[in-house]
């Protein structure tokens, strides 16, 4: 780094960008065609039918395993016309309880790119969903001592990013995001007059893509890249 | 009001002190025996199992009617054997969703409270559970204008009271939260050297129940009687 950084706050998604996720709820998502299988009527796309009813639970039950678990019971007994046996449900919670629980795996470099960023800026971790399951992965990383502030939001949109950069006291300027979703992670902010850096994930959820847009921000293969860029920008 | 205020915040709970809630899970519980009771063993007690599957849950599921209806599918094909019908369990998400998405019941007083108390302090909104729907809650109670702040926490204990205390940037003595909960609203708060007044409500869930204390604290029949509390205090 050789001059002043040009942000004071990078603030940091954290499923898919910090750590591994949605590798989880592909897994969980195919052992559910599985399971279902023997119980739906011929024709039926099982895992269609999950995607659809999980959508149309989001505005009550929001983003998170809970919620998720819930969608595959209720796709469960809605596939099934309600003759899917207990049994089948019981392995339903199961599979929801070992992803509330399963250890964090952090993506590669994670470590040493909060140290090296953390070193010029204060560092924020920003993620949507479930207040208990979030907050247990992040005490439990190993990476909470990185950061200033976290926030646990319920949609990230452009007016929870403005009340998180006028809770932090920071211009929208000098504030940049870093994360793995066009649609949550640059997209809203570049709209509140902030900086994004978009560094993809393998596995994108589909509530997630975005079709079309025309913003103009950095795209980086790997998080790695992450300080380097910084340098560049300031 | 005659002297200047003794607080510079005043923070309330929300769940059964602005609005009903333990009504709801009370009313899902015995909907939740009656539904049992046909596919349970002679002699089992379907509350207790429920109650012992649900604080059994609280650690990784946290608290709020996402984590309350997993417990209760848990606990329907735990107490049947796994014989339990999928017309049951479906009953059971039905109870759920609708405890997701009901109208908020607010308590008799607490606009007018609010209003009253708002005209010397800030007020600021503590609550504990889910995020999609403590937030639901907050919007669609008519409730928010009132609120400088709003916060939706994992759990109520010292550090928590201490975070926000922080943040809000007053002094713990100028610091006065209202609650229904002696073991989340009154002695964590009396334990950061704040200030708490105990507002009962009918029903306490097992859980809040603290056995002895021997802390010493306001406890009033009703908050209409806080404002006038207040002006005592000062």
């Amino acid at each position: 780094m050789t001059g002043p950084a040009r942000f004071d706050v990078v603030a940091f998604d954290a499923d898919d960008t910090l750590w591994r996720s949605e590798d989880s709820f592909h897994a969980a998502e195919q052992r559910f065609v599985e399971l279902l299988g023997p119980h739906a009527p011929e024709g039926v796309d099982v895992a269609a039918a999950l995607s659809a009813i999980e959508r149309a639970n989001l505005s009550i039950s929001g983003y998170g395993v809970k919620a998720f678990t819930l969608s595959m019971i209720e796709a469960a007994i809605s596939i099934s016309g309600a003759r899917v046996p207990a049994s089948v449900i019981d392995e339903l919670l199961t599979i929801g309880r070992e992803m509330l629980t399963e250890h964090v795996h952090l993506l590669p470099h994670v470590p040493e790119v909060l140290a090296e960023v953390g070193r010029h800026h204060r560092l924020v971790l920003i993620t949507k969903g479930d207040l208990v399951h979030q907050t247990r992965k992040i005490t439990t990383s190993g990476l909470e001592h990185h950061f200033d502030h976290v926030e646990v939001v319920l949609e990230k949109d452009p007016d929870t990013y403005q009340r998180i950069v006028d809770h932090l006291d920071v211009a929208a300027d000098r504030f940049c995001m870093v994360g793995n979703s066009v649609r949550s992670d640059v997209l809203p902010v570049l709209e509140i007059g902030g900086h994004a850096v978009h560094v993809p994930y393998h596995l994108t959820w589909a509530v997630e893509h975005v079709e079309h847009h025309d913003a103009d921000f950095a795209e980086l293969a790997s998080i790695a890249d992450v300080p380097r860029w910084l340098a560049g920008a300031a």
